[in-house]
């Protein structure tokens, strides 16, 4: 047998022959493959999708941490049960009082992050060839999820209003005619990833509407929702339903990403296999983080800490529009007014893709917009995360990419697209 | 469409039609399915798996989290990358050479608890139909994942010696002749799940031979490893062949199964693939949980405390092996040399799992032989768990289990087994 080196570059698979037909579908992600550049002091990253987690209260952390080793100690050292810890679920039932949910703490289930709620939603749900149907862009996290089941993925338009009830209505009769299952509807409907639009209450009882009447199950995940600049997002769709879609939420941009606590929120039926898969999975999501996010939740005034995030994270919307205004006038943006991002399009004939080794040359990284596509599209489209660096930075970053961005432009105008 | 209440017993599930086919092999395991009765205080649990997390000295939790908080606080705070935290992996590297391994930390992947890199190494390799070796009895959350993957479970003779190199042989020659696909043969080569024996080192090679001459990929699940009460277990698998072995480790018997942090060293190829399969599950492995294990060995006399839970454990066999004899003397038991399980065999006639229910009602609770199984054996079996209750109470509750066992002996020999 061909010998293969511990730790070196592989050029031979022993195991080729024997991975399982899902296995071929797991890509590398353009976003996490930024991560080696993204973590040079020099280059300002756009990239990412991280909250500014320094901007946390670390007091906050210490008492509960205190708190947590003073009155719950030997349980959150040991194994739970697979569903999370009751007062936890307790606290969440609180949290999404404030997106105007009303579920019950039996109906919620404690996840590694919502990332993986979304991972066992779709193992629970998608069969080869099935067809889910996302926002165009849609998140690529989610987008790799259902490639790597094998799933259809199906884009549908939408504009600064969120996705489109007439774009979905006829998309949905479209494959149906061509007798196609459609499994689910992917939705981010607040300050979306990584268009950063929001989908309006009309919108929202028609998309259900549509979604009711074609079966579809809706997954509405809402991690940014409290991050809101100005005015509250309408409520979350699952308070018009509690029996067609599946919340997800998570404690990853309003406390912290790497304590990998998230939660979903489902229908008793699907809840009951979901804690079965959870089980499966990973035995019981962590005892330590949950309690650690529970006693956070019970001795700090956790509403402020938000509070103070979304003036962090307005102000550095701020920056990047000033910047993209002042610097990038031929490219347009989107105007979020919540969450992490601004989703830009380029003018025609300009490749984000093909242009980013040379912004990483500039010391500016970014996430092309192909990443947000299953199908290819997306090359004339920038996502740029604000939440990261400094709000200086963020213009800084900016700057950076005009550098590119106009110098590309200003090629085309001279001598036209090169293909 | 029919209204389900939400919380409420679910007697109508609106989604039955939708999931996919593999979500029908969610099964409540016998061993979750007990939690709530073991919870009881009254009840003395022989049951679950869980360590003696109480006895872990706390002050080093401590340390290891202010160190924690000095040091990398921001990093462990935010999403880290897919494989896990570099410094972590090198001081994974140093555990594993305890058991022979030198493996490079470009082969080590992070996970939630070796439980997940179970879940991602099956979904990597099972096809629905493929044939997974186990030993025979085999651990319950390796069982549910297979047949999850609607793998094909086939058990393999096992004796105090571990697993029978010439059965395994027979079996893959077998299911090779009735054309099957045998992908993995998966082992806890160290004081098992549930049986409680070892694998000699001479059978290590044999299996290890046999297993490369099939092209059969070996899982060697080891939590155990570190707990020997007297000698130390023959060298890891792993320590003879780097390309047929994928490796797990993890840190839930040796520290805390509430963090979460399992691990999983695997060639080259299959690792570039694990590392994706984690990142689109749940994005990254938990960077707090990762960091406060790092910084736990980093600060804390680790081998103390390892060899402290070594003293310990090995006083609670020796209490579990002495009430079996005094209370039990029509009951065989396994003598484990490391660990946390007695693997039981009830003399002819009683069924373990129907007694379970006057088990809880004399107030002692314990794992049915069933549980260890894909395929109805184990009845005559019970697994006795004596790592989580005091000494004491493993004589209790041995003592307890007497009561029912030796009565259903008692109806036997003077009425016969009744069907």
């Amino acid at each position: 047998m061909t010998k293969t080196r511990a730790g070196g570059v592989t050029n031979f698979d022993a195991w080729k022959h024997a991975y399982a037909a899902r296995a071929e579908n797991l890509a590398v992600s353009e976003v996490r493959a930024l991560f080696s550049v993204v973590s040079r002091p020099e280059v300002v990253s756009l990239a990412g999708g991280m909250p500014d987690v320094a901007a946390l209260d670390v007091n906050l952390i210490d008492k509960a941490y205190a708190s947590l080793m003073a009155n719950r100690r030997n349980y959150a050292l040991q194994y739970g049960g697979g569903q999370g810890d009751l007062r936890l679920r307790e606290q969440i039932q609180e949290i999404m009082a404030l997106e105007g949910i009303h579920g019950s703490v039996d109906d919620i289930t404690v996840t590694t992050g919502s990332q993986h709620a979304l991972e066992l939603i779709s193992d629970l749900f998608l069969d080869q060839g099935d067809v889910v149907l996302v926002e165009a862009p849609s998140y690529v996290g989610a987008v790799g999820i259902f490639r790597h089941k094998e799933a259809q993925i199906e884009h549908v338009f939408t504009d600064h209003d969120g996705i489109s009830p007439e774009a979905l209505e006829e998309t949905a009769e479209r494959l149906l005619s061509e007798g196609k299952r459609i499994k689910i509807l992917y939705l981010v409907p607040n300050f979306a990833n990584p268009s950063g639009v929001t989908l309006t209450a009309e919108r929202r009882i028609q998309v259900l509407e549509i979604c009711k009447r074609y079966g579809i199950l809706i997954v509405e995940d809402n991690p940014y929702g409290q991050l809101y600049f100005d005015q509250k997002p309408p409520k979350a769709m699952r308070s018009l339903d509690e029996e067609n879609i599946v919340y997800l939420g998570s404690f990853s941009k309003i406390l912290s990403p790497g304590l990998r606590v998230g939660y979903v929120l489902a229908p008793p039926a699907i809840r009951e296999k979901l804690v079965l898969a959870n089980e499966s999975a990973i035995l019981s999501p962590a005892s330590f983080a949950q309690m650690l996010v529970s006693e956070y939740l019970s001795v700090a005034d956790w509403q402020q800490q938000i509070e103070s995030f979304r003036q962090l994270y307005k102000a550095k919307r701020d920056a990047a529009m000033q910047a993209v205004e002042q610097y990038l006038p031929k490219v347009a943006t989107t105007r979020p007014a919540g969450g992490f991002f601004l989703w830009l399009t380029l003018p025609e004939g300009l490749n984000s893709k093909e242009m980013l080794p040379l912004a990483v040359t500039e010391l500016v990284a970014y996430t092309p917009g192909t990443a947000f596509y299953g199908d290819g599209r997306g090359q004339e489209n920038i996502r740029v995360c604000f939440s990261h660096p400094t709000a200086d930075n963020v213009k800084v970053g900016i700057e950076r990419l005009s550098r590119v961005v106009n110098q590309q432009i200003e090629l085309i105008e001279t001598f036209g697209k090169v293909d």
